[in-house]
């Protein structure tokens, strides 16, 4: 049956896991599509992952099955998982993974994978993508009955993601991931600072003013600006912010209102 | 519609943009397939793309889409491209990425996407790739006329490509690009030393004679010979010559022509 | 013809040698699958390519074409090969690349690729896997008969693989592959020490006795396991044991039996 499902993971493609998860679901549903999303994920970064995610499975307006396994939890107490959301599912560990996609949202069902119709016919305690993951995607993407990969969850675990602090001056908020290009994402969304002048501060970098795009102003000068993610964002443009001003995840930025 | 699209970018898989870029395709044209090219072009590195699509390209000798998206100029004043080659579809940055793929053709057709119809719905300053080229090719892989896309663009940006400097007794040229194997790749076409015996010189590296294939020789020695881009290549067997002998991109080349 | 094709490569994505090869399989046959396995094993390395091809093809349980290109001699004496196993296909060269996959097997065919209807028309000496394999695989992929391709080969290429020694009081082995995320896999099999009270010995490693799964015990104690590959693994839960213990392929495992 065709399908579409997608693969987000930290395992690298250079063990052959990821080939591996392909080879089974493909060995229950021969027609399925497989993107792979991406398998570069930091190891164990359950957050940078949630956050690609949210990102990702917004362009993904159709049908379609998304697994996803940043899981340094699995084989102990942290459940299977997988949520309808609309006629999307979302397959991977309870870890909060899934978060950043499903926090702003009233509707969707989530249940425990617990069906062994839905698992492999033998699975390990270290490799539930391959084992679980994989095969319930797969069988779930030939039409089965949702209903019956197993029982409802109630209450998920959820990311605990730092909410930048608004005032009248000023937005405080933090770096919460560098992108390949060295881009310092914040915490900051667009409606926080909506209409207002701006200036900027993170680690030794100032910024007076929003740019609209990276390369506007000369290429040796720091910009902020809103971007694909609608969230303030730190670039230098055609370099790399992150190296050049030592700045990483974790770190503060502050937001203050008017001409600077 | 059953259509090849595939993707060469600079944007590392890691943050999910590449699988953003997928899930818009499929949005409009689900029967796509897309293959990944590659996502690990150094950033901004808008040459080394032209180089990886003039290999590429040349392999598709069928109907084909091709979105390459190296783009440092993005949301500035480079115009959004599309170029049709016969049957194949080239989409990107006017920024030269497409300089050598085009570079020896006479028959192309070229034009600026500037039909909304090929586009997202809003268009971000900071992501063509997603928001304007994946949806043109998207687009054009349904059998759209390549005339709607916006008016001929007459003059295209092409890069400035070192060429090589050809004499009775010599040829001297520059290191282009060093590929994963450390493998050493010159400007020097096989046409330019055809039926010569040379000796070879580079850094620190004196080679005599051109190697039929990697393993010729003693793996400890470098070779030159003619590799898969018909370029001379200078290589170090089950080595890495870029790092042995400290030579990058840049770096000068001579072959002379006699017995050395 | 529909069919499933993998590529498992040490070239790297960012080159576009893959991209190459994907290109020339579509042009024979336009209606593959293509997967990809990996294009990251290291340079050259020939046993890592057989360790994840062993973990790959296991989960192909159906009609499928895995083409293998690490191929240091590439151009040289080796031959290329096409190796047919009940409804799978191998095709790379015969360097020992397909030792661990094929070793338990006593039922496989092994043929030299000669036939130049399965190359392509010009064939490089430096790049066999755009030129020989992925045309072979893509030939065959059509239904071609198997038996065209060339000659049967009577010896493979096989690699010599460390083995480990068991006796009553122990186990020694070797450290074969360190994964993504620094977990050190050794050579022992979950047979070899079945059933058994064991402690385990690796560099400053002690461990006593032997988790179910990762995150069972303190998450800064090293411990050991059997991984999905049926192997004896040490793992830093949430750590990289490879980076913190300084050990590294080739280090000495010993497991010891009893109470320790």
């Amino acid at each position: 049956m065709k399908s579409i499902i997608t693969l987000t993971t930290d395992f690298g493609a250079r063990d052959g896991y990821v080939g591996q998860m392909k080879g089974v679901i493909l060995g229950i549903n021969p027609e399925a599509t497989i993107l792979d999303v991406t398998h570069d994920i930091a190891p164990y970064a359950v957050f940078e992952g949630a956050l690609v995610l949210k990102g990702v499975i917004g362009r993904f307006t159709f049908p379609s099955f998304h697994i996803a396994v940043i899981d340094p939890g699995v084989g102990g107490k942290r459940k299977p998982l997988a949520i309808r959301v609309a006629d999307r599912y979302l397959i991977g560990p309870d870890n909060g993974l899934f978060s950043l996609v499903i926090g702003g949202l009233k509707e969707y069902e989530a249940r425990v994978i617990a069906n062994p119709d839905f698992m492999a016919p033998a699975i390990s305690h270290t490799f539930h993508g391959r084992d679980i993951f994989a095969p319930a995607a797969a069988q779930l993407s030939l039409g089965r009955d949702f209903q019956e990969i197993g029982p409802v969850l109630e209450r998920l675990q959820m990311l605990e993601t730092p909410q930048a602090i608004v005032t009248r001056e000023r937005v405080t908020g933090k770096i919460i991931h560098v992108d390949r290009f060295g881009n310092l994402i914040t915490n900051i969304e667009s409606q926080n600072i909506q209409g207002q002048q701006i200036s900027v501060r993170c680690g030794p970098v100032r910024i007076g003013g929003l740019a609209s795009y990276y390369c506007q102003a000369d290429p040796k000068s720091p910009i902020a600006l809103i971007n694909s993610f609608d969230l303030l964002e730190i670039a230098l443009p055609s370099g790399n912010a992150s190296e050049q001003y030592g700045i990483g995840v974790g770190a503060d930025v502050e937001v203050v209102f008017g001409r600077c």
